[in-house]
């Protein structure tokens, strides 16, 4: 079994675990292992409603699927207020991790999750899908290309959608002690993690929310607004808009001194088979002004298989290349998540105290 | 004559006036009378460079152009800080008024030049050219469709081209006493009047501008942002960045809770024979989120004139309304104009003011 699959255990049952079971399935070098619930009937009703082999484990507790010494490597599906204590549990007993995003519920707890994988030497990844897309690798090329695109000049994204009435009442996104990071943490991340891609993962140097937040009863963020700044004077300014309370939208608008990115649908591709951006190199106006000299071009990007099956693939080649290799934990994926948290924090800081600018 | 083609003087040779040259040629009600410059040997390079008819008067003033009595109406190109003197005069003259944006220096100003075309009867219009365009009015069916789009729930616009070298040294539109307002009067205009357009020219009830002002050493505006909030609580809010710094940029998105808009080219289409945006009505996530139940619509709408073609057309027909038939001048365009000045106004203030609130 050294170069077999990498087996995975899945803790917890949410909604989003269904996706991860496919992608398990999907992906040619994972399988999986084990499958844990509060209770055994919780486990063996969401195996039976999504198919599972008879040959998952099912467990009635988050700690046995850590007890099982044939899972490799655990994905946490947990309400964010639960991903420190488990997260660390699992990297104590030497299971790779894959955190659910928000990876935390401030970068203090990230913290104490990264740590704990450093300490055990095991692989940290969250779960951020749309960076392994190959559109994202595509789109990677043209932002980096400094003649094509040239010097980062603004960028822009929202992030929505509208859920139906129950989830409001019942989705853990919006229970102050469960998610208490609402949009901000379930949207805003994506966008966040955008501009820090596009950025080349150079923090800001300030952020500050807009006035725009609105909360629930609870307290917790239904929707908001936020701007990234870079450089001294913050000459270089990003802003979003994040939302539990609109239309699907999740647009990413990337510009440089040369050429122009644009795509809808950042985080979930609106068809699983391809993704497309546009990108618009050179465009002038022509004559008179009456027309562009250049069309924005779509690229259309194929892929075999759906974004969270190629971060399975991603994260269970890390994890073959230690286990069987030797390897030491690829630590890009944590620093790329703890940027992405400081920011996050750096935001909720900001709404918290009116709006204020806060410097990173 | 009475009910002929209505006879446009021009006012300057503005790059601008050549479009606004053709467009009159191509509109069905009207036809340029005169040109006038502050030289009769501009005015003859003008019309030679541009293939004017012999039978169109050239003037050496400005003056001329407004004592030619067969002149029913004049399109103002001049630097922004010369339109009150001129469109006063003109309305003075009985002239029916076509404004280049920004409108003027400031609303005071602005009101100068209303007052003086409602006391004569005349016309008044901006030259925003987009509002004419019948993708703009496929889209007002769109965003007041309360079904389909539903309530109005965040707009985003970007306005930026990166003129020639040349520009930053001799542009009028970087040339604090000519267009002090820089980028944005002349691009943040557009993204002003959008948000307008989207509410319904209500109002925001707050503007603030954001740190990432970008100014020459003279002081004008190169590049900025603002964002318009509605709402007591400020809980919508609209964002915008216009530069003269950047990839040539005209998007447009306007979500609401049932449905989004996107468009890319707004205040010049990318091609002039059609335009296009997309719509997205009622998508949800699909099981699993592993797609959109509905793709982005994309809607082509043909014109058979060019949108500034449109515009004169408009406005002609207003005039030929007032001067045939006793019609009182159309006030919803000054009333367009006169709310994006306010609102230009207050960015204005909060830029200069170190991105204050400032509330309208």
């Amino acid at each position: 079994m050294a170069d077999g699959p990498v087996r995975f255990g899945i803790i917890g049952c949410a909604t989003i675990a269904r996706k991860l079971c496919r992608a398990i399935a999907l992906a040619p070098n994972a399988t999986l292992h084990a499958l844990g619930s509060r209770s055994i009937e919780k486990a063996r009703s969401f195996a039976a409603a999504n198919g599972l082999s008879g040959a998952v484990k099912l467990y009635g507790s988050y700690g046995d699927v850590l007890d099982d010494p044939l899972v490799d490597a655990v994905y946490l599906p947990l309400p964010t207020s639960l991903h420190a204590t488990w997260a660390v549990a699992a990297a104590r007993k030497g299971k790779h991790v894959l955190l659910e995003k928000p990876a935390a519920v401030d970068a203090a707890e990230l913290d104490r999750i990264l740590e704990a994988c450093e300490a055990s030497g095991v692989q940290f990844m969250d779960g951020t899908m749309w960076l392994h897309h190959p559109r994202t690798a595509k789109m990677r090329e043209i932002v980096s290309d400094r003649g094509r695109f040239g010097e980062l000049k603004s960028i822009n994204s929202i992030s929505m959608f509208a859920p139906n009435r129950e989830f409001f009442e019942d989705n853990i996104r919006v229970k102050p002690d469960l998610d208490s990071l609402g949009a901000l943490g379930d949207l805003g991340w994506y966008c966040i993690g955008a501009f820090l891609w596009a950025a080349g993962y150079r923090l800001p140097s300030a952020v500050s929310a807009l006035p725009d937040v609105t909360r629930n009863s609870a307290g917790v963020v239904l929707s908001c607004s936020a701007v990234l700044y870079w450089g001294l004077a913050h000459e270089t300014a990003a802003t979003f808009h994040c939302s539990f309370l609109a239309h699907v939208s999740m647009d990413l608008a990337v510009v440089g001194s040369n050429g122009s990115l644009h795509l809808k649908d950042l985080a979930i591709p609106i068809e699983e088979g391809s993704a497309s951006f546009e990108f618009t190199p050179g465009a002038k106006f022509v004559d008179l002004h009456i027309g562009w000299s250049v069309k924005p071009e779509k690229v259309l990007v194929p892929t075999e298989l759906p974004q969270e099956a190629l971060m399975i693939q991603e994260f269970a080649s890390l994890v073959q290349g230690i286990r069987n290799s030797g390897c030491s934990p690829e630590r890009k994926w944590l620093e790329m998540s703890r940027k992405t948290q400081l920011v996050l924090d750096a935001v909720k800081k900001s709404i918290d105290a009116g709006c204020i600018l806060v410097h990173l």
